[in-house]
C-alpha cells in the first residue's frame, strides 16, 4: 500500500492523489466520551458512487456530543470519526459519480438523497430509504466496509453518513450537495463559513420553521432549547414575519444573544413555578400557532405541546430523544386539536432543495453570521467540545 | 307544580305544553352498568337559548356504553339520562332562540357550536369553547341546573350536551341542528331514520375520512375496528375513490356485512401470529396512506400507527381511549414521517356544515340504511343494549 499513498501537507493537487490512499489528521474517538486523539490516518479512495473531501471547515453539533458520549449502547462502534457538519471541496469522485467534479464546493448531508427511492419520488417526505440518517450506520453501504484506517491497518467506523472530524472523509455522492457561491463580492471565505452551518444545524431549525410548520406571518411561535437549533428555528420564523417569538430555557445567559436574534420574549422554568404551558397560554391568550421542542427532553415536549393552541396549534418536535420512554401525551388529547410533528433536517430534501435554501439563507434572511461564537484550529477540537458541554459557544468552526 | 305539568301521551299540541313541564317517558340510569329504568320522569322548559325537544328516534353509541357502564368513575353522575344519537322535533324554544322553531326537524349534536367563540371563528377546528364535547358535564351551562326530574323531584343529570334516552330532552340551542328533509319522495319516515345516524356516529366515521385525513382518489386505507365509526369511515374512504380498503377487527362476523359496504381486504389479528401492520406492510409495499383507530384500544392504535407508510402516511385517532396510558409512540419514531391527528364529530362544525354533510350522505353517497340493523320500541331499550354489546348489531333504532 506504501507505494500508492500520498501525505497530505496542505493543498494536494487531485493529479497526486485521484486513486490513491491519503494520510491526513483526524480526530479519531476510541470510547465513549474519551478525548479524542488527533493523529494521522488513512484515508481510503472513493468507490463506486462515492466522493472523497477535503474538509474546509467542521463543527460540533449536539448529535455529534450525544454519539460521543456513547449514551446510547447499541449505537456504539469505535474507534470512529464523528462530525457531520461542514463545508469542503470534492478531491475526486468514485465511478458512475456525474453530478460533481473535482474542485466542487460541497456540503456534507447526514439525511443524503438517492433520488430513486419511493420518498425521494415523493414531495412530502426528506426521507431516503438508502441514504437517509441512520444512527446505526457505521460503514460504507456499497461494500459494508470502512475508508478510514489507523496507521496500522485497523478500520476505523463511519458516523451518520458523513465523518467530518478529518481532513478527508469518504460519503456516498447521494450525501453531499454541490453549492455554488457567489465571491464576486471577495468574500468567499467568509461565505464558506456560513454555508458550513447549513450543513446540519442551522437548515434543521429554519427548515423545521419553513416546510415542516410553514410559519404564517403574524403568528405567534414558542422555542424550547435556545441553542444552534432553537435560536435557528427563530430566525425563520421571524423571516415569516412571527409577530411573538417566546424563548424558553433553563440558561438565561442565552437570552442576550438570543434577543439580538430576534427573540423577543423569554422564558426560564427556573424562575417560575407555574408550568411554562400556563405562562405560555397567559402571554397569548391560549397558546402559540407554533411551537418547536429543541431540547431533546420529555418534560419539555409535554410543555411544548400543552403550549400549542388547541384547535389548531402545531408542535414540531426538533430534539432528538434518548430515553427508551414513549410520547408524554395522552391519546384523548389529540382531539384537542393539538398536533405533533417530527422534523428531520428541516424537512428539506438535501441535493435537490438545499442549494436553494442555502442561497436564500446565504443571501442574508438568516443571520448566519451570528451563529459563528468562535474558531479554532482543527488539533483544538477537546476545547471546542468543551465550549459546546459548558453552553459557551453556538458553534465553533474548526479549520484545517 | 303540578297545575303546569302536561302529561305526554301520543303526539302534543305545543298550544297545550309551552311553558309548561312535561311529563314523559325515559330510560334512567340509577347506576353503573344497572339496566335503564324506563319510567315517568318530569322534563322542565328550555330556558334562555334552550330547546324542548320531542324525540322521534334515539339509537345507542358505544360512548353510552361506556359511559353507562361506569369506567371512568371520575364521570359518574347518578340518575342520568344517557343517549346523544338522535333525531326529533322541535316541541318549544327558550328566550333567544332564533335559528328555529316549533316543529323543525333537528338532530342534537354532542359537540355543540355557539358560533361566537375563537373556535367557532375558525375555519380549522370544530371545538367550542361552550358547547364541546364535555364528558365530566352533567347539568345545563345557563344555570347550572337539569331540566329532568323524577317524579318525587329529584334532579337527573344530563348527558354528553345531549340526553337523548326519552321522549322530551333539554338542549343548549348551540347543540341542535335544524335539517331540512326534502320529503316529496313520499319517503320521509324512512328519510328521518337515516338521517338519526347522521347525528353521530355515522358523521363522525364519514368526516374522519373526508374532512380529518381528507382521503384521496386511489388511495390505501386499513380501519381498525368494524363497529359503525370503522364502517362510517370506510363508506368515507370508498366514496373518495380510495383503491382498497383494509378493514381489522377481531369479530370475523363482521366481515360479511364490512364487504357489502365496500371494505376489500380484512384481517383477523387472532388468525395470523404476524403483528398486524406488518401483514398490511406487506399487502400495500410498505403501508397504508390513511390508518383509522376506531377500536379505543392502545395495542390497536399502535397498530394502526405503524401501519401508515413511513414519510407521509396519516393514522386518524377516532376511538375513545379510558385508559391512562400514554400514546404508546416513541418522540424519535415521528422523524419518520408518519403523523397521528384526532378526529372529533368528524371535524364537521355541527350547526353550521352539517345540514350540508348530512345532504351529501342523505343523497346516496353514504350507505346509511345498512347501518341500521334493527328497531325496537323505546321500551326495550335494555335488549338494545344488549344487541350492542353482544356485536350483534350496528345500529338499532328505538321509536317512541
Amino acid at each position: 500500500m506504501a507505494s500508492s499513498v500520498v501525505v497530505a501537507n496542505g493543498n494536494l493537487n487531485p493529479n497526486d492523489t485521484r486513486g490513491k490512499t491519503i494520510t491526513c489528521k483526524a480526530a479519531v474517538a476510541y470510547g465513549p466520551g474519551e478525548p479524542f486523539v488527533v493523529e494521522r490516518i488513512l484515508v481510503h479512495p472513493p468507490q463506486k458512487i462515492e466522493v472523497r473531501i477535503k474538509i474546509l471547515f467542521t463543527t460540533i453539533c449536539h448529535t455529534d456530543l450525544t454519539a460521543w458520549q456513547g449514551e446510547n449502547e447499541a449505537r456504539r462502534a469505535y474507534p470512529r470519526i464523528f462530525g457531520h457538519e461542514a463545508s469542503g471541496i470534492v478531491e475526486s469522485v468514485g465511478e458512475g459519480v456525474s453530478d460533481m467534479n473535482e474542485g466542487d464546493l460541497v456540503v456534507p448531508i447526514f439525511n443524503g438523497e438517492c433520488g430513486d427511492c419511493k420518498y425521494c419520488k415523493c414531495e412530502k417526505t426528506n426521507k431516503c430509504e438508502r441514504f437517509g440518517v441512520d444512527a446505526m450506520k457505521k460503514v460504507m453501504v456499497s461494500d459494508g466496509a470502512t475508508r478510514f484506517y489507523t496507521m496500522d491497518g485497523k478500520p476505523i467506523f463511519h458516523f451518520l453518513n458523513t465523518s467530518t472530524f478529518t481532513e478527508y472523509t469518504v460519503v456516498d455522492s447521494a450525501c453531499i450537495v454541490k453549492i455554488h457561491i457567489d465571491g464576486s463580492n471577495g468574500d468567499l471565505n467568509r461565505n464558506i463559513k456560513r454555508l458550513t452551518l447549513l450543513s446540519c444545524g442551522v437548515s434543521s431549525g429554519v427548515g423545521a420553521a419553513w416546510n415542516t410548520a410553514d410559519v404564517h406571518f403574524g403568528s405567534t411561535v414558542a422555542v424550547f432549547g435556545l441553542g444552534v437549533v432553537g435560536l435557528a428555528v427563530a430566525e425563520g420564523a421571524r423571516a415569516r414575519g412571527a409577530s411573538r417569538i417566546i424563548g424558553v430555557d433553563i440558561n438565561s445567559d442565552k437570552f442576550i444573544k438570543a434577543r439580538e436574534m430576534g427573540i423577543t420574549d423569554f422564558i426560564n422554568p427556573k424562575d417560575d413555578e407555574r408550568p411554562v404551558y400556563e405562562i405560555i397560554g397567559e402571554m397569548t391568550g391560549g397558546g402559540v400557532h407554533y411551537s418547536f421542542e429543541c431540547a431533546g427532553n420529555l418534560n419539555v415536549l409535554r410543555d411544548a405541546f400543552l403550549s400549542a393552541h388547541e384547535g389548531w396549534g402545531l408542535t414540531v418536535l426538533v430534539g432528538i430523544h434518548l430515553s427508551p420512554k414513549m410520547l408524554p401525551i395522552h391519546p384523548m388529547e389529540l382531539f384537542h386539536g393539538r398536533r405533533i410533528v417530527g422534523s428531520n433536517f428541516g424537512g428539506i430534501k438535501g441535493k435537490t432543495q438545499l442549494p436553494h435554501f442555502a442561497k436564500e439563507c446565504m443571501n442574508g434572511v438568516v443571520k448566519l453570521d451570528d451563529f459563528i461564537t468562535h474558531e479554532l484550529p482543527f488539533k483544538e477540537i477537546n476545547q471546542a467540545f468543551d465550549l459546546l458541554t459548558t453552553g459557551k459557544s453556538l458553534r465553533c468552526l474548526l479549520h484545517f
